[in-house]
């Protein structure tokens, strides 16, 4: 049994992004894992990082302390959104902005100053990432880069030790049809099953 | 004399990104130019793209319909921030998702589902970001390939028919001296006379 923490960030409960986020849940529940959940849409997640949060020591608000114990103890990570001009939705940069802190999840080796070599503190050893798009693959890798895979795996969870790394897009969202759609969600739970 | 619009996002009022938001508006004011500014923290910007807003003809909060008719008009747009995460703090993610908007800023041409391909819709042909960081240029590139780069130039500005882009980066902060903070002030402040 494994703990991992499951995080949603897409404002329309009837999208994909939730769909696949149930579906994900359920199958790791069905394996006998125990899934943190969390729809930050849904629980009107704030995401502005405050100054008196900069801080390693910083004053924590309740909810963003329970986000870090949250994080720090988890097995593994799951984050599902939609790829919004090669980032995610300010409320899921925001959780990271908050949540993803120094002495939390990652401290700086040698030098204090924060200028030094980072190394992680998190439990987790794996995070799965499940993007969906409406940009066609070769346009996503050749006119804008995709910025999010390198967000994520190297800014993100290479920074705080999470190396294995494992990243789900599906695309193209908008003209899909029921039975595509319901594809990739049976293929989200596959890989999460699998790699969790 | 241009109307140039100024977008500045940290937490902090004493931080070197609001100094240098401050000085640059200031030398452009001089040159003669007409600045357009918004401290987004200071403004409490919302960032979260609520459901209704999603769609082309979605009803917009006046305060969202306010920066769209600013973006659409000015002649040049000025955006200061620290590389959180090799992305923008939250509060300027969601000015993106919530300003940069279809009909707006870009539409898709021949094909109206929203896979089409992107024009853009800005008069602005010009953009300038300065970013602060505490992350070495080598280390920036090379573990976290700056996703940055990519966002403003590609994914955003690219997008919307902004070609001339330009940015500067300025490292380390957490350990510079009051003097070689004025030295970038004053660079950002000659860049932005220079280009616009």
């Amino acid at each position: 049994m494994m703990e991992i923490l499951l995080i949603l960030a897409h404002p329309d409960q009837s999208s994909l992004n939730h769909a696949i986020a149930m579906a994900v849940r359920q199958a790791l529940e069905h394996e006998g894992h125990r899934v943190i959940f969390h729809d930050l849409y849904l629980e009107a997640f704030d995401p502005i990082l405050p100054v008196r949060e900069i801080p390693r020591d910083g004053l924590l608000d309740p909810v963003i302390a329970r986000h870090c114990s949250e994080l720090i103890r988890v097995d593994g990570i799951i984050i599902v959104h939609p790829n919004w001009w090669g980032q995610p939705p300010a409320i899921l940069t925001g959780w990271i902005d908050r949540v993803i802190r120094p002495g939390v999840a990652y401290r700086f080796v040698g030098d204090d100053s924060g200028e030094g070599v980072p190394e992680g503190l998190l439990k987790a050893r794996t995070a799965l990432v499940i993007n969906t798009s409406n940009t066609r693959e070769e346009r996503e890798n050749q006119v804008f880069g995709d910025p999010l895979e390198r967000i994520w795996r190297d800014c993100v969870f290479g920074l705080c030790g999470v190396h294995e790394f494992h990243r789900s897009i599906f695309r193209i969202v908008v003209t899909s049809t029921p039975e595509q759609r319901a594809t990739w969600i049976k293929e989200a739970c596959d890989l999460a099953v699998r790699i969790f």
